[in-house]
């Protein structure tokens, strides 16, 4: 169930990225669950990976053509060639090595990416013979396709664009992600594939996906699954009329900031299509003493069963967020420096209960669909964020039910 | 709901400990909530507690009175007189001095415990008012009504008791607990008072007890949620007519195995009354490079909903276990070596599902009502378990229900 508002919003086409899709059959034949992105000659791209230690074939693969200047994603749905062993590596290059043919290129040129159930072969005949179709319909209109071509347990597809002006010239940022959560039943979770027309080298590109996911896709949760096939691509193909972007310069900045805002919304639309999720939660933690340790906290609340079931029950049960914070493992914390806000609300001051507080104020945020949860913890001047959904009879449904 | 056998035991008495309990009304005035224990004097006392950041008012004050060869334990439930600010720590200090003055002692030889709800005042009239009818009714054989003295949501009251003989006398140890899973809806969870007649210095005694809370209550979970008041007592009265217990010694082998067995059916006890519980589920890790990382290992697959939701649905998903394995941050592994069952059934080995595994032998195990997860990591010799339950549609309804 959408939380808020999710529509497809208007795509801006990416000059010199273009997708086309296939329905291979490979769990169903209502949809198409297969998607070949090809870039230009001399595009840049850059991808974060999983940090799961057991990372799925298709990733191990990935990691390794990342290095020698791709030019064509690959990537299905319905199978996450994961938990699959040495065969699950053949299947992999086996099917880089497929699309490599239809094409004219190199395997080592093809970036591999799987979503789906765990331990099944990869059906790789189904794949072969469906990547013909694909590459037939390559268009730089096809990305609302693509999106719902990645879909797996989605109820919608996602997608965020952006255009900047640098000098005059245009740039455009457009992408798209899935993902019910970072927990999916049996399913390896999250992609997102952002393409734009600057042109911007290599390492560049890198450490602005970096920085992006890291405030974006690496601050969203469900409960703090990392699946075995999280992956998120940035390709450039340099076909903007823009100067190219340089380290450090304020176009750099422009751009990166751009870069986020998409990151941000493809992550935020994940949690908004969250498994059995009915509220949106943004939980800011601030007055930490770094980074590192505002996240902690935050990730804490987030995954707690108890805080999450609450705001399912619209219950402003600040004690269950209070004991989160306690136990999150920050050393020398004073419980008495600490306050938390539901929204404006003060709940908890001077170690207790604020004393102006009152269930009525606390149960008029709760009964909202979006709720911010602020903890000040009164250490330093970091600040960071962190969004989650509510625990739902629904996600002990779909989780409990999926394979029956 | 309770999970397998669960009935209260033959409690064997303790010379020297006595218990008496009331109906203070503290929160409802249908049963016992408050519980007097009595210590022979020079009994030896140790105490383990929550390592939660924001410990509850009674015990900092628990805490300190430890060092002062404490008389009586002091217990309320239906309030954990947590999240209460200045005026908590007063409130407990209040109630120390109330019990000092019904029985003629000093309020630093008070032990005070309180579980409940989180952030609301302890009514310390109605407890002061209850504690002359709680001592007037102390007696060796109350041990069954301290128990349920003790209840908050449990569905049932737990204890266990064991005696040894050394030198062909006998030494006895009984004890009950408390806690529905460390998680509690808006309570402040676990608590476990174990009695012994063996003598035995306070420093060995607090060793022996340290030892067998690491490998019994801090091996239980239902999500991680550590309260703010967990606490585990152990009392020895001195009594016994056996020969004091002294370090080193085979004697102290004998008594501190009986300790670990009286834990670890209390805190077996609690899982088999999680919340919404229908399974109680083993993980053993083996093969790990030490004991931490095993423990790491088996914690992130027994918090991990979607193994608990899986487990629930008598689901043999093998891959949710696998990614949970993947994920638990431990360095180097490697898939390949890894090995999974459950019960004796192989499902994982050589990176993949095992070649001789079938669905209808793990469903075999899944239908059963406790279940052994095992993962070998093929890496060392360390081998530790963890206990936990399943996560149901009435885990969500309890902690969504709490407060309405």
């Amino acid at each position: 169930m959408a939380v808020g508002q999710c529509d497809f919003p208007e795509m801006h086409e990416v000059a010199g990225i273009s997708l086309g899709t296939a329905c291979a059959g490979i769990k169903q034949t209502v949809k198409d669950d297969l998607l070949v992105i090809a870039m230009a000659e001399h595009a840049s791209c850059a991808a974060v990976f999983t940090q799961n230690a057991f990372c799925a074939a298709p990733v191990h693969v990935a990691k390794a053509n990342l290095a020698q200047a791709p030019r064509w994603l690959l990537v299905n749905s319905g199978n996450a060639n994961a938990g699959t062993g040495g065969q699950g590596m053949q299947d992999a290059l086996f099917t880089c090595a497929s699309l490599a043919d239809v094409v004219g290129g190199a395997p080592v040129q093809v970036l591999p990416f799987s979503t789906g159930v765990i331990g099944q072969p990869l059906p790789v005949d189904k794949i072969k013979a469906a990547l013909p179709a694909a590459v037939d319909n390559l268009s730089q209109a096809n990305w609302a396709n693509a999106a719902r071509a990645i879909m797996t347990t989605d109820t919608f597809p996602k997608g965020a664009s952006a255009v900047i002006t640098l000098d005059g010239q245009t740039i455009t940022l457009t992408g798209i992600s899935k993902g019910a959560g970072m927990i999916q039943p049996n399913m390896a979770t999250m992609l997102g594939f952002i393409a734009t027309d600057a042109k911007i080298d290599q390492t560049l590109l890198q450490n602005c996906l970096a920085l992006a996911v890291e405030q974006s896709f690496n601050r969203i949760t469900v409960d703090g699954d990392t699946s075995t096939n999280d992956a998120c691509v940035l390709m450039a193909s340099g076909a903007s009329l823009a100067p190219e972007i340089l380290a450090g310069t304020a176009h750099y900045r422009l751009f990166a900031d751009a870069v986020m805002r998409v990151c941000k919304r493809l992550a935020e639309l994940i949690i908004r299509d969250g498994e059995g999720a009915t509220k949106l939660i943004r939980i800011v933690v601030s007055g930490a003493l770094d980074d590192d340790e505002a996240v902690l906290v935050a990730k804490t609340i987030a995954h707690s069963p108890l805080v999450k079931t609450a705001f399912f029950a619209s219950d402003p049960n600040w004690g269950r967020i209070l004991a989160a914070v306690g136990r999150a493992g920050v050393e020398n914390m004073v419980l008495e420096d600490v306050q938390i806000y539901l929204a404006e609300v003060c709940i908890v001051r001077n170690g207790g209960r604020a004393e102006d507080y009152t269930e009525e104020a606390g149960q008029r945020v709760m009964d909202q669909e979006e709720i911010t949860v602020t903890v000040k913890l009164g250490r330093g001047n970091a600040v960071q964020e962190v969004l989650t959904c509510d625990f739902s009879y629904d996600y002990v449904k779909i989780n409990a039910e999926y394979r029956t």
